[in-house]
């Protein structure tokens, strides 16, 4: 079995040594949460959400004047399988409708003052097709894992992961199927809305990569390079820098959880961090989330990408930190506190 | 056995005289939703959230301009049997506090361009100790009902039904026990956040007013005038009021689907233009919400009350409808559509 391509060194490093979580940030805002008026625990993830804010940003007041969904776009050799119910095209279509505002993510955004971003990934360069060849070469998935990274460049207080790609539902069960073992069957969904048919085919797809790359597949970052998806590359870099840049991450779907799995394959701390917007309608990610010990903060039966689900958890984050923020005291309201 | 006073009479034939959905205005919303630039059905009950505004604003067009969250708040001599872990008078206190803009419900609202309207319900006279006597008489019931009714009056949107009322978690459970079956331990919670033996004094409580009323509690009028609270009847006026008056209405949590429940046990049809606004943290709400066939939009572990539940399922309706009003069509953005 051949030892880890060296490109990937830093990033192993990074995934490894995470720093901890601000908990005396997280004593500074159940304090004042204690003050407020409302029951102790009555606002139930709500109050979560402000403590995950306080951990991750080290903020005893966390702030989110600046939020921000990215979206990272990429295309797949394996569309040639026939696996998804649109054309290949789409992918770049809807990077344009996503700057032009009209699209779910753009409406969600505008609408709740959320900046929106996307990353475009080589579009006209499809990955190769999993089923005959790597997706990618070590080198230039190590690349895009660093790329990934300067999504948090400008330091925003909060970065939801979301991404786009037409076929990617395809590479993502590869990825699952690859890491906690199974068949195509056992991951693969309906994604944009394939038939009977289309489904067998996707899982036909998985099944023929994961025998086409058997025995090279022994770590987490080589199953990425193998199976996939640049996009999934600069999710994982993005997660990962958002870690060290002390940026709380908001995880969206089905496909940004494969970001958020082989990280967790390599050290289940390093997504410590992320929360994860929802249980998606796709495929088996309610046992994604499972294998990660993670659960949804909605579930909403979406399933379309592009951070739409993250940008709703965002909304409620937001929320969260306003009445934080905002709420009366009992003793600024005068209101009676809890019998002894 | 009594028959149901005829008191109620208007009430009865009002819950059952129900209008229908407009199901022409849902076929206006799916053939627009179809034109989205997204995959058919992945936006989930986001989508499903228009089509019911859709249906029972009887709009092809819905609107969210003016939607309305409302607090019903009343007092209760169960308290005397040491059921809460807040003294009587918080009830009033938090009336003030939502005024003022101190609660999370004004925080909500505010943040989300929601409107709020409190109902204050003769908090000077607290309903009577269902444990020694009926909470109202069924004339005060009744007309407790029709006060309900004008919540309604200014035509909102969407009405969201929240409630405060210390010790209302236990005449909740006195309501649930009386129309399911079962002991006051079966329905209870620990509401505000009672201790042990504050969870057995409100189990107790409830077991003992079942008692008190056994053979006048035989038509679900009956059983709210007996168990009552009064901001319960009222809640109930304002959804059957909105159902006539084709507002959709949304349902905050335990003390609040209480009124759906009595609507219900009437007649089933009567809630169909109710929304379900989460599941509680609260005692068995999900069991609650079950007997009614219901399934809550969100799962947040919150246990506030107040319609804060309900205004963050709002956040979501209004997320949903301006999706539908703003995104894209594939014409418009020239992305090309799903394969044959």
């Amino acid at each position: 079995m051949p030892a880890l391509n060296p490109a990937f060194a830093d990033i192993v490093e990074l995934l490894v040594a995470v720093p901890d979580g601000d908990e005396t940030a997280v004593a500074a805002v159940r304090a004042r949460d204690a003050q407020l008026t409302k029951p102790p625990g009555s606002l139930g993830r709500m109050e979560e959400l402000v403590e995950f804010l306080a951990r991750w940003q080290h903020r005893a007041k966390p702030r989110l004047g600046n939020p921000m969904v990215t979206i990272f776009a990429g295309n797949h050799g394996v569309t040639d399988q026939g696996v998804s119910a649109f054309p290949r095209e789409v992918t770049a279509q809807m990077v344009a409708n996503f700057t032009n505002g009209g699209a779910a993510i753009s409406q969600i955004c505008g609408l709740h003052e959320i900046n929106l971003r996307v990353f475009e990934l080589a579009l006209e360069l499809p990955t190769g097709d999993i089923t005959k060849e790597p997706a990618l070469d070590d080198q230039m998935c190590a690349a895009t894992i660093a790329y990934g990274m300067e999504a948090v460049a400008g330091k925003p207080d909060l970065i939801c992961i979301g991404e786009m790609g037409i076929g990617n539902t395809t590479i993502a069960a590869a990825i699952y199927a690859a890491l906690y073992g199974g068949t195509g069957a056992d991951w693969v969904g309906r994604g944009t809305g394939v038939d009977d048919a289309g489904l067998a085919r996707k899982a036909d797809a998985v099944d023929r990569a994961l025998a086409r790359h058997a025995g090279a597949l022994d770590h987490p970052l080589a199953i990425l390079a193998r199976l996939g998806g640049r996009e999934i590359a600069a999710m994982l870099g993005a997660l990962l820098a958002a870690r060290h840049q002390k940026v709380p991450v908001i995880i969206d779907g089905y496909v940004a959880s494969a970001a958020a799995a082989i990280a967790h394959a390599v050290n289940p701390a390093a997504i410590n961090h992320c929360l994860f917007a929802h249980v998606s309608a796709e495929g088996a990610h309610a046992r994604v989330l499972d294998k990660m010990g993670q659960t949804g903060l909605l579930d909403l039966g979406m399933r379309l990408g592009e951070g739409s689900g993250a940008a709703l958890a965002a909304v409620m984050a937001k929320t969260a930190l306003h009445l934080h923020d905002n709420m009366a005291t009992f003793e600024s309201a005068a209101v009676s506190g809890k019998s002894a």
